[in-house]
């Protein structure tokens, strides 16, 4: 017997029928002698209709007060689900209570619409399950030190699932979702990709701020944060399938390494080409210079990602980063009237057809090689590197974007991650 | 400057459109120098589609954990009514804020989907008040001791209007709704049935409960019992006509009686066909006999209206009462089945086809002839009276349901209630 928390989604969660299935399902695993905590999702399209009926009403400035209500009315949506789950579970004839972040208490900061939880109060829930019920509770919500409800930005309730599964010391949390695992890339790009039966929290993490957008981002902090074993699996299979079977499905993202992980050198190809490169070319070498041209584009709320500076010759040298497409003709504009000016920049140069490929393993850490032999890989399909950036279990590259799909399908074969290459 | 509470129906909640002129008109009390406090209901539907989900899903067997459930569901309608509101008071330029039940609180019992308010703490309501914030707090819901999320039944956002504007003692409390006001009888019966400007507590609540459904009966004994001035107005007069016009609009409801209430002997017809009479015939007239007959029927769960018995006669007397009508069936087999033969009544009589016919009138406690004048009236249009029962204020007859109508305009008339006989 094992405390498990499950967390299923928006589409699991869009009809009565989808429902009934979500609680067979969790009904089985009562049956298998577990202690369960369930957190669902709002139904799907729910959380967009709130907000849309309140984008309507809402005043042009957004303010905090604003920000509160738009919280709350936001936070409904789960609330319904929590209450529709327990009842369904019910229906099955097991004992079921469910919560509102609020209930639990899941204590949060006070930033509406990207609140962080700060602590959780397993008492209550530790109760219930002592006394055999099932318990159901709200995901991407919490309240704040005033007692205002708080939510955690889309995507919440990964986060909550896994701050729960910590907080509770839950043997495992099993987030079902509508993919049926972490690939070493995206199949819709490569074909041959392969799902990963393991992977560590630090290669998920770069895989998600990658652009595998499978889990929150701050999911899988909190999971390796505290230690919670995480599993990626379907929501598409049968409810009645073997729970043995279930159980090993998808992806464990584990806070270990194993030993045959060593041998996976790479563990996957992550891509994005969401992003814009901008340069200032010939600003004088000196300190204080990456503060003074990143500053105000900080301040302007441009966030950005990779960045650049290389070695300088003559006292000059040549500054770049990348920020999101959709900020590119802001940060050109910022560059272009004050900042290149202000830095006494020879010129400001852009381009917003770029993309970043990445190599993520945790193996890199210590094997040689890996990142040249990425680069002759490139090298040998004649596409041009624009910049480089690495970290300990990541090299990233910039190209053209028109070369996306071909060095990704490149990447993944040079570094055997295909199907075929793994079942050899 | 006043302490004003408005409360506007799941109508004047129904669309975006509409929650904008509530926030207008609110502005507009609020720009007239009031403080105000508004309690809006869900918007229109969204109760029975939440409870349409859950009932969906419910086991057979209704339970208290089932019944948590289900309030935690439908006081979410309220929790997205109450953000949206406050988003669009905020859009006209003023400063609000939302609270949910259980954040103010409004500390309920423990009767879900029945709950009753207990108290409520004015402390944080209070201070945003005094920082020149709006208040918009749920309706029809609050939090039980145990944390629980309660609901106050059908109608309950009236009693929540009321009872917050007890706790701030507030100077009036406005139910904006969709009738004018209370009138003599239901004009759909009377066409010359006349809006009364005010009327009593007593009355208000002998009117509610005979069947003129304009507002939840436990609101107006709230606000009796707390003396909070109330009163029903349209919400489909154009949020910017002149205020002091809408301020004297509708029928206020006070617990004082005005000097030229005393002229008005009765103030209303009140009807109901809904009931049903059953009658145990020469039952023996003996100590505990009553119990005898009400005792299984109150176990049975059938709520009974009115009761006679008459004076007996050799020892026997007959023993009246009405019951819902869909409870007819099963009150006439629990008389025939095990209640008449226990008793020894020599007969099981009943008639679902009767109404019940009141005229309502504070002014009846000092004025003798009244209930004689009604029989008259009826007498003279040939309506036989089946049963009488009088109260201080109340005189109620049960006739056959057919001269419903006519009993009730020839009442209307006989007591001067007629539009053309109040203006001449």
């Amino acid at each position: 017997m094992a405390l498990i928390v499950h967390k299923y989604g928006g589409t699991s969660m869009g009809s009565t029928d989808r429902i009934r299935n979500v609680a067979k399902r969790v009904a089985k695993w009562v049956r298998a002698g577990h202690q369960m905590v369930v957190v669902p999702s709002a139904m799907s399209g729910e959380t967009n209709r709130l907000l849309g009926l309140a984008k309507e009403l809402s005043p042009a400035k957004h303010t905090p007060a604003l920000a509160r209500e738009l919280d709350a009315i936001a936070a409904t949506g789960e609330q319904v689900s929590v209450g529709l789950l327990a009842i369904a579970l019910q229906a099955e004839g097991l004992e079921s209570v469910s919560y509102a972040g609020w209930q639990v208490p899941v204590a949060t900061d006070s930033s509406y619409t990207k609140a962080r939880i700060e602590s959780i109060d397993d008492k209550r829930v530790r109760a219930d399950l002592a006394a055999g019920k099932v318990v159901v509770i709200t995901g991407f919500q919490g309240i704040d030190p005033e007692g205002n409800v708080t939510t955690l930005g889309r995507g919440g309730s990964d986060t909550s699932a896994v701050a729960i599964a910590a907080a509770m010391k839950a043997a495992e949390c099993l987030i079902y979702t509508d993919v049926d695992g972490v690939y070493t890339t995206d199949p819709r790009v490569v074909p041959e990709a392969r799902r990963l039966s393991t992977i560590t929290f630090e290669e998920m993490l770069e895989m998600a701020s990658l652009g595998s957008k499978i889990l929150q981002i701050r999911s899988v902090e909190f999971a390796g944060k505290y230690k919670v074993p995480l599993r990626v699996l379907s929501s598409f299979t049968p409810w009645d399938i073997d729970i043995n079977e279930e159980a090993a499905s998808g992806t464990l993202i584990t806070f270990e390494e194993d030993e045959n992980m060593e041998q996976a050198v790479v563990s996957g190809i992550a891509f994005n080409r969401d992003e814009a490169k901008v340069t200032l070319l010939g600003v004088p070498d000196k300190p204080g210079i990456a503060f003074q041209i990143l500053g105000p584009v900080a301040e302007a709320n441009i966030d950005i990602d990779v960045i650049i500076q290389n070695v300088s010759h003559d006292g000059k040298t040549d500054f770049s980063f990348t920020v999101h497409r959709n900020d590119y003709a802001r940060t050109m504009e910022l560059l272009q009237g004050t900042v290149g000016p202000a830095t006494n920049a020879a010129k400001v140069a852009g381009d917003p057809k770029i993309c970043k490929v990445s190599i993520v393993g945790i193996g890199m850490r210590s094997h040689v090689g890996v990142a040249s032999k990425m680069f002759r890989a490139l090298s040998e399909e004649g596409i041009n590197i624009q910049m480089i950036s690495t970290s300990e279990i990541k090299t990233s590259v910039v190209i053209d974007e028109k070369y996306m799909e071909l060095a990704v399908r490149a990447l993944h074969k040079a570094f055997d991650l295909d199907q075929d290459a793994a079942n050899a």
